[in-house]
């Protein structure tokens, strides 16, 4: 990062990038757990996932509400985010349920984690927001269970499964970065330009926060009986 | 149908006949039309299904309370129906988004006048719960916009999308027969057996209420500018 991309970029800026790529991410993520229910085997393995994807929709209108209220087009704030998110979603097609399952737990998990953490650099009003929009709400514990239970029937599957979180985990890191790179008030914003100066500090802290990051998902992996 | 099935039929199992299928009715719209708006073309565009899809989810919820109210699994009081909701999405797979939209518009209106039907042979709190299901929320008016300003643009579309609307509701009409001739209860219901006894007299009133579903569905089509 460029010092002088820091000075060009706003903060008012990243906090709509923010909201704008938190929003796009819940509203797509509530049309691929839609489309992952629809392919599930049992109807009460279906109604999990749809409930999950109506989560993520509640929190889509929860943030377009806030970028209406701060007079953007929802559109208008999301399409930056558009191309690397559908490219992830492209990039990450479950060929089945259960790595829709895992898709869901492991995606939604790293991506929680990760806005926590810009959540931390943002004003205490944005972040009330972010709170409520990333709280857990046993989804968590139910993919878990779900994942768990399915395991135990089919244990030859932990290998494909255990492959399949650590190239979701790869995806997400890559359309992370393309976005940091095309997008200078986000990036900005992520080495905590608005708090502490001093850049290089600020991409250590970043190295940090990339290690937190895979630290929880190998977390979240190993309660499902995965290797990360 | 037979009096002795009608004998047969409890009243209360087919409420639950009632409930269960449009509750899977809307679980499943709302899946579809999320599938669909992953294909639309624009934000915008996908915006409006996924809106869509999110109010059929809140409608299987609200539904889905009651069962349970009424001391039912919700799954149980839905899977009589599965099989034949999800044949007639099957047999009609939008193959792509313009299709998807007319598929959202004549689906959902003849779905909702077919329960309207059967919700004035229902009790007053049954029906009750099935006029808030059933109310409209300017969906109609949304769809119909989109698909006018879509053929507005691509007038050679329109043949394709009337002989599509013809489909949509040959099938339709194929599954409500199919579980009409495997529920007694709900059979029952749809003739009228609570209210006025002779089955002569019910089926003549059945064909009329099919007049009334295919004529209101032309009308649709009109507003669309496709022939029906």
């Amino acid at each position: 990062m460029h010092p002088e991309a820091v000075g060009e970029a706003t903060y008012q800026q990243a906090v709509i990038d923010v909201l704008g790529a938190l929003a796009y991410a819940e509203l797509s993520g509530s049309l691929r757990l839609a489309a992952d229910a629809d392919r599930a085997p049992t109807l009460s393995a279906r109604l999990t996932l749809a409930r999950i994807g109506a989560g993520a929709w509640d929190n889509y209108t929860l943030i377009e509400s806030r970028l209406v209220e701060l007079d953007w087009l929802p559109e208008q704030a999301m399409q930056p985010f558009t191309a690397a998110v559908d490219e992830f979603h492209h990039r990450s097609q479950p060929r089945d349920w259960l790595e829709g399952m895992v898709k869901a737990y492991v995606g939604d998990g790293i991506a929680r984690d990760f806005y926590r953490e810009v959540s931390r650099r943002v004003d205490p009003q944005t972040r009330e927001l972010m709170s409520t929009v990333l709280t857990d709400r046993g989804r968590d514990d139910q993919l878990a269970q779900s994942i768990g239970d399915a395991l135990d029937d089919r244990a030859d599957q932990a290998g494909r499964l255990a492959l399949w979180g650590r190239r979701l985990v790869g995806e997400a890191l890559a359309q992370t970065q393309r976005v940091a790179v095309e997008r200078d008030a986000l990036a900005a914003l992520l080495v905590g330009a608005w708090e502490v100066p001093g850049a290089e500090a600020d991409l250590v802290e970043l190295g940090r926060m990339l290690t937190r990051l895979t630290d929880a998902h190998a977390v979240r992996m190993r309660r499902i009986g995965l290797s990360a």
